[in-house]
């Protein structure tokens, strides 16, 4: 299914020989029409790889007739010849595709300040533009994958329209641990910035509030390809809320399979004076490492979700803070509430509430546990 | 040497029972004067504990005759009854040594959310008065040890004059690993105002720059104390670089004992275009999880120190920076420098230099690597 699932798209995924180990590492989607309209959210990290720099470009015209993605590489870090390299990318598959270069957006992962095996990359495109298919989807998601154990693809089929797409890494626009890369196609018919509005919409309460490290990636990409093959134009709020849906489900994905993580996390903020308030206790909550490794330990250690909450702008009194842990409301009035032994922290899932008691506003933040696996896995893997 | 290298003090440290291990757990550091002038400096959390808030009014009178230190509980959200109990605890000092409550500080560390067991810390407080000696800074530093592999001392003495002072913790005063509790003493005669500035001077370039793992604690305390017991009023700039000196000294012992560490990590910041600027992408590198794996890992990923200078509102070029990791120059103009098998990682002591190319100011950020030890000792004890 993945981005195959809307009409009017194809898609390949290959082994370009990108990777060492000789697992897929290319991959195309090509938008067949009769609609290329296009949005795109990037990361907000000023040090951006060049697919970044080029795609955002590309984006400005909001549209996207094809794009090309990489694992096993990030081409960030690489000056002027890693943009040049970006931009023969999207030279090459443009001149096997019978396209305008500037209708190709690039997205790469992988290791930063490495330039990309170009005598690898160039061929693997008319490889892949041979593959290309209508039943492409699924190689396409795996293709992109780099530490994923799996990949990640979601589909919302409406009233004769469709949203679906593919995702990799385990993080969030900004910031994020690995680099997240996605692509979502639709087959209804909408201009791009329709399509702008929704995307933005909805990346701002998925992707952007998956903060796995609160490490943010020079490569993070979320771009929404439109072929109108559907004929339909739905209603905005109800396409909205599609693409919400689909980002929504591939941002679970990616927090399920986070680097080395032994719990998922919902940190929930609940009565703050303002939204951004909300975003900014969770937020702190979800980076706290005593806390993500109190976690890991299955310690309900509520101390650490004020001390977490101490270190925010956000208008509260410390004596009217309250934290349920699991659905024990083991603070209440920013001291020792309900016994924390009644908490059961066996399962994978965790839910922590932080009560501002300062209002009516509230946010959810996604994140994990930091555990011993993850060092190793960020020790050993350069990237 | 410790708390009573300088003249006008005495300290001791003993066992009263709130650690259930046995080990000594209160210290009491008393100025005999004929002075006593005081400056202190606390966290920037907004949850504080009730020690914090009640020492906070003490020094506000810029006199201080006696600080009581318990390690063994934090009494930090904790209520009403928390603050009862910090307020008792100064005024049982107060009653045994002949002082007003209103000169007594506090200090407490160890877990959060829990009452002290005040039936042995108020006897512990008789007990610790009739240790009393000139010769009580050694104990009174181990006593305030919780994770601390190492109690940790400094001395400074000039002409006619000596500050000297301990620390536990393994962090700084905003934000820190473990609580941070350090007692300065001086027999230089000087008014508070003096000590504050000396204080809030030496912290803001030491303490406030040590930065372990990016968390606040609710308790972490710096007190000055001056006795005048030398009769000498040094210059002010003379005795700021003393107080300087050895906070510098203590903040390095903290670092080179923090939790689960296994490699010190400086974070050089040159040419910023401002103080600020250097402090703020310093802290961006220095709080890196995927970068302080890579540390641990002895891989010299400059990849992950641009990545994380690029999440900072700093003035720089993404075209401009270089990182320099040992020594060699890894990355030139945001990209790839001299070859990263070059470096020798083998070493505790990891030197980052992040040069911003933007203008001529520097801070330094003193941090360490993550380990699976970290994780494992914070998983498994609760604070």
């Amino acid at each position: 299914m993945s981005v195959t699932a809307a009409k009017g798209f194809l898609a390949a995924g290959i082994a370009a020989g990108i990777k060492e180990n000789g697992n897929p590492d290319l991959s195309l989607v090509v938008n067949t029409g009769p609609r290329r309209a296009a949005a795109g959210v990037f990361t907000s990290n000023r040090v951006k790889a060049a697919p970044v720099l080029w795609s955002e470009q590309v984006l400005k015209a909001g549209q996207v007739s094809a794009v090309v993605l990489n694992s096993g590489g990030a081409n960030a870090c690489t000056g002027p010849k890693g943009f040049q390299d970006t931009h023969a990318t999207a030279e090459k598959a443009a001149e096997v595709l019978g396209l305008g270069a500037a209708e190709v957006a690039v997205a790469s992962t992988g290791l930063i300040g490495i330039l990309l095996p170009m005598d690898k990359l160039l061929p693997g495109i008319e490889q892949a533009a041979e593959a290309l298919s209508e039943h492409g989807g699924e190689k396409a998601a795996i293709a992109i994958k780099t530490t994923d154990s799996v990949h990640k693809t979601s589909v919302v089929t409406k009233d004769g329209w469709t949203v679906g797409g593919m995702a990799k890494g385990a993080g969030m626009l900004a910031p994020g641990l690995a680099t997240m890369l996605v692509v979502l196609t639709t087959d209804a018919d909408l201009d791009s910035a329709a399509l702008d509005r929704a995307l933005r919409a909805a990346t701002k309460v998925t992707f952007d509030r998956v903060d796995s490290d609160g490490c943010m990636s020079t490569n993070d990409t979320v771009l929404l390809l439109a072929s109108g093959a559907s004929e339909v134009t739905p209603e905005y709020e109800e396409f909205a809320a599609a693409v919400r849906t689909v980002c929504d489900d591939l941002g679970q994905q990616l927090i399920r399979d986070a680097e080395g993580a032994s719990k998922d996390i919902k940190v929930e903020v609940i009565n703050a004076a303002s939204e951004d308030d909300a975003v900014e206790v969770g937020r702190s909550i979800a980076r706290n490492n005593l806390l993500k490794c109190a976690i890991h330990g299955e310690d309900p250690n509520w101390g650490r979700v004020l001390s977490a909450i101490g270190t925010t702008k956000a208008a509260f009194d410390p004596d009217q803070l309250n934290v349920a842990i699991n659905g024990i409301w083991v603070c209440k009035n920013g001291g020792v509430g309900e016994d924390r032994e009644k908490v059961d922290m066996r399962y994978r899932e965790v839910h922590i509430v932080a009560d501002l008691a300062a209002g009516t506003e509230t946010a959810t933040i996604w994140t994990n546990d930091l555990t011993a696996d993850y060092v190793h896995e960020n020790s050993a893997y350069s990237s």
